[in-house]
Parts: C-alpha cells; structure tokens; sequence
C-alpha cells in the first residue's frame, strides 16, 4: 500500500468522527489504519478540530486517560442557532398551519432528515454535560427529532407507544394526561429501558405537558432517571406545564384567527 | 483573516459535502468559504473522493453543468455490508426475541442510531438511481431506518399513520389487509405527497406484505409513482407476498423453537 498522505488522512478522520457523534475513537484505530505514529495521528486530530472550530462545524476534542482518544460532539454556534430558529419559526407561520384543537402542522419540517438532525443537535447540545443513556419519546411525530438527538449523543433512542403492540413483548402501560385532560394510555416495553439508566426525554410539541410527564413517570416506573426534558415548541398557553424544566427551542405564542396563521417565535435563550 | 490551508479546507470539505447526503454543493459555496480560486477548489475536492474511496467511506462526485458540484452519497461496499449484516442476523438470532405471532423483537437494534444509519445507507444505495423524491414508511417500527434512508437520498421522510390524528390535518384514509389477514386502516395527510412524486416505500419488517401493499395502494391514491419497496427483515413464508418486488436486507428463516431463537440470514444479494 502507498504511504498515506496527511492530506488523506484528514479527510477520512473528519469522515469517520463526524460520522459517529459523541463517540471516543482510540488513537489507535487511527494509527492502525493509516499506519502511522500516535504524534502523527495525534497532530491530524489536531488540525481537523481546528479546521471544525474556524468553520462552525462541531467541537472535536481530546479526552485523555487509558479509554482516551478523540470526541466529536456536534455543536451549533449560538449564531448558527439563532439563524436556523428563526427561519423555522417563519416557516411555522406560513398560513394553513392552523389545526383545529390548537395544533399545528409541523409533520412536514421535522421529518425532513436535515432539519430533525438541525433541531436534534441544538437540543442534544444542552445535555451532553448530564450524560444521558438513552433519548426517549412517544410515537410518531417526535420519533425523527428524538432519533437525531440521540445520534448527536451517541445513544439509542427508546419509543414508548400508544398501546403494547404484539411485537414489543412484555411491556409496563401506564395513564397519563393528554390533550383535554382525556385520561390515555401509554406502553413501552419491558426490556427497553434498565433501572439506574438516565433518559432524556425529547418530543416535537408541547402544549399541557401531560404526554411529557407521563414519560416522567414511565421511567420511575423503570427506575431510571430524568436527564432532561426537551422540546421543539412549546404553546404559550397553559404558562403552567403539568411537566417541570422543559426546555422548549420554539414558542407558540397564539393564533392568529384573521390571518390564519401562528405566531411563533423563538425561546429567549435563541432571541437575536 | 489568515490564509486557509488546505489542509483546512479538506477537513471542512469532507464534514460539510458527508453531513448533507446527495445534495450538491456548488463549487462556487466553498470558493467564497474558502476565500480559493475553483481549481483550488476542485482539487480539493478531489483529494477527499480519493481519501473516501481508498477507506471505503462513501462516493464523492462531480457532477457538471450549470448546476454542477460536488455531491456524496453514503455507500456502504459489498464487503462492509457482508459483514455488518452478518453481525445483524446474529444479534437478531440472541435468545429472548421471539414474540407471539410470528414476529420478533427488533425495535432494541432498529432505534440505534447508527444501526439505523447503517441500514438505511444500505438501502438507500440500491435506489439512488430511481431518484426518489420522498421516503414512505408506515408508523412506527420503520421510521428510524425510513429517516436514516430519506437521510441518506437526501430527501423528506412521509410518515403514514394508523388512524388520522387531528394534528395532521385532512388526510385520505384507505384500509388494508393487515397481520391475520384483519382488515386495518391506513392515513396520511393529504398535503403530504404531491401528484407525479416518486416514492421509495421503506419498513423494517415485512411478513405478508400487506402493510406494504397498503402503501403502494396509498401512492396510486395520491397520483404518486412507487421507485420501489424496501425492507430490513423479511420472513421466509409465505414465499408468497401481498406487495411485489419488494427487496429486503435479512430473511427471517423461521423460529428454532427448542432453542426459543429465530434463524436469521442475510439475503441472497449479501450472502458470504
């Protein structure tokens, strides 16, 4: 095999941590396949974190000790942020987003690949500090956002359901509060989630915070921590959520009847 | 602002063209980045499609005219995907994952994100050429693989539901023959696809079809073309199925049930 040139190696080491978030990746692996030396691949890491930071790109670090090596973690610059929410929160007050019950359309935007992984990476970046084992949600809108936090943060992605379906196995079902105080039922298998594991818990909308707080209860049953709670827009109203500390990128101020259209901006922490 | 060496830019050229999959970016995007004359620029481009494919870490190409650049697709070569799905049917195969019903449990490896990735990379490269315009899948199991595809082909996940829900807005319903032959309904908001569309139908498992079928038929509803039918697990009977020509990435050969274990292989197409 030629001798493989800096120039190769950089690509392929921007390629392979970008690829795979929040994971450590040995110098070794690196050493190995390039066959080059630990302060070669180390000076490679080097120039490609830089190259990251000068571009906006994610944050690659080094994290030493014997289980050491190098981090990628996808970041979103504060600037970056701000931009993206804004043109987000446009797109939500494009007229015929109005459902009746207060909803609003936003199936189209999360399940565009780029936009939940946009989204994902912003609400994954506030929790890289606690940890989290795992990202939970509850089917079907909030599935795409959750995915992509998940990947951002490196860990599987748990999805409680409407009902234990056949296929799930043995599965803990609870009661919770959803839309209109109605009294609903939601399922997640046995097997998914072990005592001690710390989820973050992501969805697309909230309005009373009754769906989030019945996976804030799922996973005591489950003996697992809450390491966070997250959201893409929040409703205005009710200002009191049956789920505290959620965090939400989005607000939904009201509805505009006349126009036909929301008014959405974002949450203070992304104002310009 | 310092001059930027190449060094930079390639590492900033593989991260920006691998994060955002068969898109074009135009050369002219990384010239005014980069501060570089178009041959710079070229050249670099050049020199990340080289380093990707000497490691095997997608296609990176040049696409001419007026509306030319450079585009990656993720691909996943015959050797990477021989083993990755090997190691799949395996884990598949761990005692514990058979359910009542003929089916079995996968929603564990199916929700890891780079699984999902993985899998929808290898999908998503049997279908470049048709051009899909969207990827249709049926809530909830397949919609990780189903994004991680629509990811990969850079287009919109469609997500059809079981019953409309009053946040998707007007929606066609049609019903379909389900799992025990059981007629069941199928919806999908009626802004969601365009009439002339072409739509890759992805889901994780298929036993009679029927699920899959029901979103061919929904296709014909919306004046949309089908560019084809993907799945990741297939059970072996009935050999025949309800939908036609679908392909799928393991075949679920039957349920040993002395040792209380499926019998999982990859298809043909990745067959040691």
């Amino acid at each position: 095999m030629d001798k493989i040139k800096r120039n190769e190696r950089l690509s392929a080491i921007a390629r392979m941590l970008a690829d795979a978030p929040n994971r450590i990746h040995t110098l070794g692996e690196f050493c190995e396949l390039f066959d080059a030396a630990k302060s070669t691949v180390s000076e490679d890491i080097d120039l490609v974190a830089e190259a990251f930071r000068r571009f906006d790109l994610g944050t690659l670090e080094t994290v030493a000790g014997a289980a050491g090596g190098a981090r990628f973690r996808p970041t979103v610059s504060r600037e970056r942020a701000v931009q993206a929410l804004a043109a987000l929160a446009k797109r939500l007050e494009e007229p015929g987003r109005m459902l009746p019950g207060g909803f609003l359309y936003t199936s189209d935007v999360t399940s565009e690949p780029d936009t939940a992984q946009l989204i994902g990476e912003i609400l994954a970046q506030q929790y890289y500090d606690r940890q989290p084992d795992l990202v939970l949600t509850m089917e079907t809108k909030g599935i795409p956002i959750a995915l992509m936090t998940a990947r951002a943060l490196g860990v599987p992605l748990v999805i409680a359901r409407r009902d234990s379906r056949a296929y799930e196995g043995s599965a803990v079902k609870i009661n919770y509060v959803g839309g209109g105080d109605r009294i609903e039922t939601m399922a997640l298998a046995r097997r998914a989630v072990h005592p001690g594991q710390r989820a973050l818990i992501i969805d697309d909308f909230m309005k009373g915070g009754g769906t989030l707080q019945g996976m804030v209860d799922m996973m005591r049953e489950f003996q697992a921590e809450v390491a966070g709670v997250g959201v893409m827009i929040a409703t205005r109203a009710p200002e009191q959520k049956l789920v505290e500390g959620a965090r939400s990128l989005l607000i939904l101020e009201k509805f505009d009847r006349e126009r036909g259209a929301a008014v959405v901006r974002p949450a203070d922490a992304y104002a310009l």
